[in-house]
């Protein structure tokens, strides 16, 4: 712990974790969404920026097992003609994606800049005495790796997206993985309730963010097989991002109640990946160094 | 009360009132800094334009009284050389502010865009069992209104900032007061706790935001005079904003309790400005109706 109450835990996870006087851990967690950085506008409508915006900032909160509270949305769009338009296609985005996760918009600020740009931050919580927000940093030697679903169809819809340039092309299901991504929040509270060793959503690709949380356990993994979604590629499951499915690592006895409870819930059976092994070094999918694929940031 | 504990307040407002379950209220709000458009950088360092941005958004949470958490910053950068500079320069700010407020930094992102854009959200609350936040909407007819400070200080520094153009040019008081603001967290809190009708910070210029007190609360208000900041002119007063000193509304009882208060704190005595009354169409000052100056944003 650090002063105030405030748990060193959010200084390695997207999202930090904050004890209120006289109440429950409070998990905070903010996202930027850029036009021309993280998003393009000649294949995605202002409202799945707002979508992407906020499911972005949400999967911070299912990747410590969180519940969503509320979120402030800070949106600043370019000055001229068509920018009350654009803001309000974004809110109207933004109002959907609230809608589809029950996660209310509580504050927001509106501002003039030259580029689409739109900051979000998520407010969540944890039931009072219940297992507390799982951490990546808590994997253990003999952990089963998991994942809540395949990966790859983000990355494979923007692929189509681009090939056929414009917004008003396939609506199919990989540019709708793409455009309106969903965040496992369901499964990120059961495999909390499961105890959870370790958790991470996959935001910037299945290999980095693997890699991400055998580094902050300091551990290292044997993984058999990865699930490929349908008309993805292999690259891009293992390096695309944005897929938002969560990676978790748990021990036998919790991995039977959490499928328990997927199925109970009506989701989608977790996939075994491998096992997470002591030795730090060992990063390995079918017997290989698995690489870290996936976007790295150009800043910070 | 809207669904799910949050307060309607916060639609009014500029910080939202969040209610955790088994815990005390939560005050969220959010605010942009973006270069071009609030802050200009060859009048601002970069370390300015943190400090400006955390104080900002932590002047919201003054306004209702509440004592600050946390806070998280979402900071967008230009690519190229001397982006991190830049964005260690912008964060050396937002540390300075977070330690002369006792607000802590509790989470960030870091992207790039095309101009510097830093969006801050802050968090705070209020004692269990205390006073609750105050809003801008309950001033009554017979109130007092107070000012916690003289007011035009930030423009008249901007004023002298712009016309010696130069981030090293003089460093006196009142460019001093353009660059580093303090949010009034302290007023604010002894204001709730003697029972303040209602409160706002002076963001966008005193007679703007005596106006929205008004227009919140329904009611009008006859004041005889504004205390002018040494060296600002009257239209600096009244339109400037960014001083973040409190306008309250109180009664007698509660204006003796403040008044107290801010003495044994060692805090400015609040300065009187004239009377609430129930008329909504009477907005004086001196006798003659007072004008909405101030900045009035250009989107949203």
């Amino acid at each position: 712990m650090l002063g105030n109450g405030i748990e060193a835990f959010g200084l390695r996870d997207d999202a930090a974790v904050v004890s209120l006087p006289g109440g429950g851990p409070l998990v905070v967690s903010v996202d930027s969404v850029v036009e021309g950085v993280h998003v393009d506008l000649s294949i995605c409508s202002p409202a799945d920026v707002g979508w992407k915006a906020l499911m972005g900032a949400l999967s911070d909160l299912a990747a410590v097992g969180a519940a969503p509270i509320g979120a402030l949305v800070a949106l600043c769009v370019p000055g001229g003609s068509g920018h009350g338009e654009l803001a309000l296609g974004v809110m109207s985005g933004v109002a959907e994606a609230s809608a589809a996760s029950g996660c209310q918009v509580v504050g927001g600020d509106v501002s003039e800049a030259g580029q689409l740009t739109v900051a979000v931050t998520v407010l969540g919580t944890v039931e009072p005495g219940g297992r507390p927000p799982v951490s990546r940093a808590g994997a253990q030697p003999g952990d089963v790796v998991v994942l809540t679903g395949p990966c790859g169809a983000s990355a494979a819809g923007l692929r189509q997206l681009r090939a056929r340039g414009s917004a008003a092309a396939d609506r199919g299901d990989l540019p709708e993985a793409y455009r309106r991504p969903v965040a496992r929040i369901r499964e990120g509270q059961l495999g909390r309730a499961a105890d959870a060793h370790a958790m991470i959503d996959v935001s910037d690709g299945l290999a980095l963010d693997l890699h991400r949380l055998a580094d902050a356990s300091g551990v290292g993994f044997e993984l058999t097989s990865i699930p490929v979604a349908t008309g993805a590629t292999r690259e891009e499951a293992l390096g695309g991002g944005e897929d938002y499915e969560l990676v978790i690592a748990v021990d036998d006895v919790g991995l039977e109640e959490m499928a328990n409870a997927f199925g109970a819930a009506g989701l989608r059976a977790p996939v075994p990946l491998g096992v997470i092994t002591a030795e730090s070094s060992t990063r390995t999918l079918g017997g290989n160094p698995l690489e870290r694929l996936g976007w790295q940031h150009t800043v910070g």
